[in-house]
């Protein structure tokens, strides 16, 4: 719904995770029964899981372990692994040095250039475990990128930034021509960041095979506090799975939407599948996992931005494997383990056979929190006492 | 009211109790003039106040204290008492392990199978009070359990999932025929959880007596966190009560909905009745009963759950007896104890006589805490505890 | 506006005072001009706060203190000071029980009934100083006290309990004639508390000469958490006043409404005024006053309540005097401190002159906080981290 | 949009910056390839950062330093600067002094009078760096220590009160002519701060050149707990934008609104600017330079208010240089550093070329916190410090 926030000036209520819930359907259905594999392009996963392509979270290793359970981990060919040889050294670094000098270590890591071997090398490492692969870069890095990518095997390239427009006008930089991208790659491209209606269409419209949702997405997110930029999960996936849908109806081409960030427990997967999305991308979870280089710490990729640095490492823990975290026995009763289980079981008790009817529950506005410890403090101050 | 959370998808505003409130009658009534009965099938229980079917709170002695006073404890029957025929040294290990190992010994605990004997001991052991005898399972297994359990001499039966339909699809397992199920055991069956109308109206169609309402009710609940599901309890309570007026003004027959879930304290189960229940079922209040057999501990029956385990145990101590939490004299001030005594003082101030008249009060919309860290202390005192 | 809370069933969003806030007018007057002065019944009093009946805060001295300053403290028949001579020392043992004490301490001081000969006594203590005298009781002793204190020469009869209403039906109790009371009294009896038009208006025809407006007004209120009743002050207030203002169009008499409860500092106290209230009421910022006999707690009626105790004793500390409190010089910088200067303040950034004028400015919708730090638990636990 | 809150009396619904979040464009421009300058009266800007008139923040060398980099700060005339030659030590004094004399000490330092003469030496100093100079007093004092500061070469002129309107009553105060003093002046005059559609049209349509935005904006304002008065920020800039794109409609003549308040980070200023704001006056970021005079600390003139005085002395800590605070580079990763950087990025993932088509970019309403603590760590982190 729109509201007047000011004289001529209307804005849009829109919706995230916290304040959304799923109602029970009109029947149930055995969790057993109920099928959650994704297509991305050629290429059916067996679950709508894949990992983002974060330094602390993917790197050979853990993009085999991952793609060999049926989801998929993007590699980060701007990041880490192809900067250096010995990654987890590196990744060591990071997570060992003081808080106080977090940013610099950062900085200085990441200004080491890309080897273009590694590209390759890191590529063939991934699929000597016969198991998709999945790797990804920004746009400026792509036409050059992609192809290496392509040569060594790759099955998936993803090309992101935060915030991707078909359209980027500069007049000293080159615009990647994703059209001509996508033409050329042959191997399913995916595409994102976006969060509205239109520029999902226009992405969708040069021919990638996937588009990936969010921008801003979680309240802490340092794009929102930075930049101001931001569009809560749910309201985002409703509407580029609109332009999806709008664009199967159409061409009869059906572009899956993977939702991306924000999501950290069991439920945020659900809503997130509820809301339209066809598979999620999740890094914080994942940073939970044994298999996951930065043990139990992550970061993403403004973090180490020379001028504009945004965000820092954030410590998680390390809590299970990626089997656990995925398909349990949970060890943790809070719902980060088993992940696919908890899908499976929400889907019955939605009455959902299928991910696509998923789409289709019913979804309530059910804010989730509202009490308080912070603002205890005021009130102490403004004098309503203590109980004694 | 609906809004757009995105393109082309509506979502209805929902509403839990922290959100409303009762407004003053236009007259005022003596609370000792107020009548608070409840009938359930043929059963008239002088007040509204059922326990949950939970092995920290329900065991045969307490369910004995708690229906002579005139309320009505549910014993489960697909947990530690029907499994163990020393239920207080099992129930005393869940309490005393450290909280790194609950998992694990709750899984370890509910892995011995049901002892069918102690199915009908325990009821025949209730029903030596002279009380009525409440007992509940999961539809899997009420087919075999209950005739077991009418045959001892149950009084009503319980059939309780976190969310029942009447069509449960399953390529594996066997539904259970409600319709039947409730044709044969011919005692008042209830069943749950429900929360919406039409499922609710297809229960009462299967001619249950009673019919549970709430599927992820408090903020925190699990189902919500780790499933995504779950409607706040005042929008499921007036969406079911509308189920059963419709059907009560089609068919005569007046089957009670019982508001299951999310009360912590006396305010609480006002407004459930407000919102259109006949009666509550509570087991976070009474299991601060010193008669309860968790000793101040409770948990669901989704925490040891092997695969997904979803909760955990949760400490709320023991404050008084069942007495004093029904009638007072309170010892505390939070609300917690007098319930009964609540709610009368209650009916008094809104200017009803009985329930039925109490589910036409005045209800307003008026968020209970934004600016106070007060809730915090409450939700404490109140008794949410501590995870432990 | 109304929204559906569940399936035909409506319910009002209502407002508190966190929930608004006043806009700034088209002119501005010097705050040195404004006219905060108030009349009740016959009585003008030249600022327009009374405080509250509770033992914590209002005795003897502090009533003369108070009302020499040209407000008016109403003094409680049904408290300590007229239960005991010595009502000092009764208080000092309030003050300093153990908390855990604090339940069954209050229960007994308050079995001592009531001494008719303290009730006269109280009163000519106040008028020896020459100042108004104001005093209250519950409806159910009116008829008796009433008279009582009339005849000591109290000026002011309040009758107060947490809601009241023309008719109150009991098969045991007499209720009390509100008409004749009024009509037998001749000095201004003002009554409460309401917080709905249709009780106001009913109040007001009986010929009362004050309203007080205020059920369960705070977040945190016992009345809301245990009976689960209550409505915000700003609704109530604004709803009342529209009874008022009926009332006063229809028959020339203007029957001033007095806002009581929830207020802490000046910002409520002007939002107080602007929503309606010709006078306010305060307990807690009456409380810090050096002159209070709580000596910085405060309790109200329903914490020594035999059977269903409320609330307890609060602590919220000495600040400074009562003339500081109400006209500075605050040396406290939160707003606790200088109550009538801040009203002439905001009064001149609102552009008005008087306070009938305030009761017209323009009020917004300006929700005051939302942050807070209970859910960084919830935020841990689920796994977002803590940042390194 | 508006709501009844209560019987007869509506309410818009207003918002801060914590409410809304910018959406991204359909294009994106490069950041290089932005315009972010902006012009008061004939003055050109580089960039659209001025700092508050605030003794913490800014003094001769900090005006400076700031001009010279293309901001422009402004120096108060009724502060420490004028009235101390020694300005350096009585700012220490205040630093230094103990939380609980802190009151006291501001109240004795502001009561030293204002020397004329430091006035137009003030002036001068920051001349003698061929910056431009901008200095502020309140309308009371404007008609006197105007001409002055034009004399010694100031280029801008502020008239600033928490609420300013053309039209002040007062029995005993003489009130400014602003047309007439704009008249005479005839170097830029900004007034404010206004909050309203109608007293900003008036404001402007006395020939100021500039128009301060904000009134107790922040949730936590001094003047919204103390007074009860204030408008959200965002709500305040739209509205009185509208008015200057009235008048620009109606004459030609374009007046900058500047927002005044409320901003942390740089998500704060790309959201003011969203809203309509040709710029920005911030100070508790300015205050974290270490160029500014507080060494870390600020406050506002309401704080050393004889009578009421409001606020305190704030601790925000140094964390770099003015120039690192606007271009970076950062060494926090918080947003608080690189603000110029931070709204060129935005404008460029919001595909604006200038701060004229960020004013068009699309806003959601989408509330940044209800269910993590992390805003509590951001408030920290950010800068809303401590009180000490």
């Amino acid at each position: 719904m729109s509201y007047f926030i000011g004289r001529n000036r209307e804005a849009r209520e829109t919706y995230g995770f916290d304040e959304i819930a799923l109602v029970p359907g009109n029947i149930t259905v055995d969790p057993e029964d109920t099928d959650i594999s994704f297509k991305l392009g050629d290429i059916r996963l067996s679950i709508p899981f894949m990992a983002s392509a974060m330094d602390g979270v993917v790197n050979v290793p853990f993009a085999v372990a991952l793609n060999k359970l049926g989801g998929l981990a993007v590699l980060n060919l701007d990041g880490i692994n192809t900067r250096y040889e010995n990654s987890e050294e590196v990744v060591n670094e990071i997570i060992h040095c003081e808080p106080s000098k977090a940013t610099e270590v950062f900085q200085k890591i990441y200004k080491t250039p890309v080897n273009r071997k590694l590209i390759a090398r890191r590529v063939e490492e991934i699929k000597k475990a016969k198991v998709p692969c999945a790797v990804s870069c920004i746009p400026q890095n792509a036409a050059e990128y992609g192809p290496i990518a392509k040569e060594a095997g790759a099955d998936v390239f993803v090309v992101q930034s935060t915030v991707i427009t078909v359209k980027f006008e500069s007049s000293m930089q080159k615009s990647l021509d994703i059209s001509k991208f996508v033409r050329e790659m042959k191997i399913p491209v995916v595409a994102g960041n976006c969060v509205t209606y239109r520029a999902s269409l226009e992405i969708i419209e040069t021919g990638a095979s996937g588009l990936l949702i969010g921008v801003g997405p979680g309240a802490a997110c340092t794009t929102r506090g930075v930049l101001g930029i931001g569009v809560p999960q749910v309201t985002a996936t409703v509407d580029c799975a609109a332009a999806r849908d709008f664009y199967y109806k159409k061409t009869g081409k059906y572009v899956p939407v993977i939702t991306d960030g924000g999501m950290l427990a069991g439920g945020d997967v659900c809503k997130a599948i509820a809301s339209g999305a066809d598979a999620v991308m999740i890094g914080s979870p994942f940073a939970k996992a044994k298999e996951a280089p930065g043990k139990g710490y992550h970061w993403g990729m403004a973090t180490p931005h020379a001028n504009l640095p945004r965000g820092t490492r954030v410590h998680v823990g390390v809590t299970g494997s990626i089997e656990q975290i995925l398909f349990g026995p949970a060890n943790t009763d809070d719902g980060t383990q088993n992940l696919a289980g908890a899908l499976r079981t929400s889907m019955g008790a939605l009455g959902c056979h299928n991910l696509r009817e998923m789409q289709l529950c019913r979804i309530i506005i059910a804010p989730s929190i509202k009490v308080e410890g912070k603002l205890l403090q005021k009130a102490q101050i403004v004098g309503m006492g203590k109980q004694k």
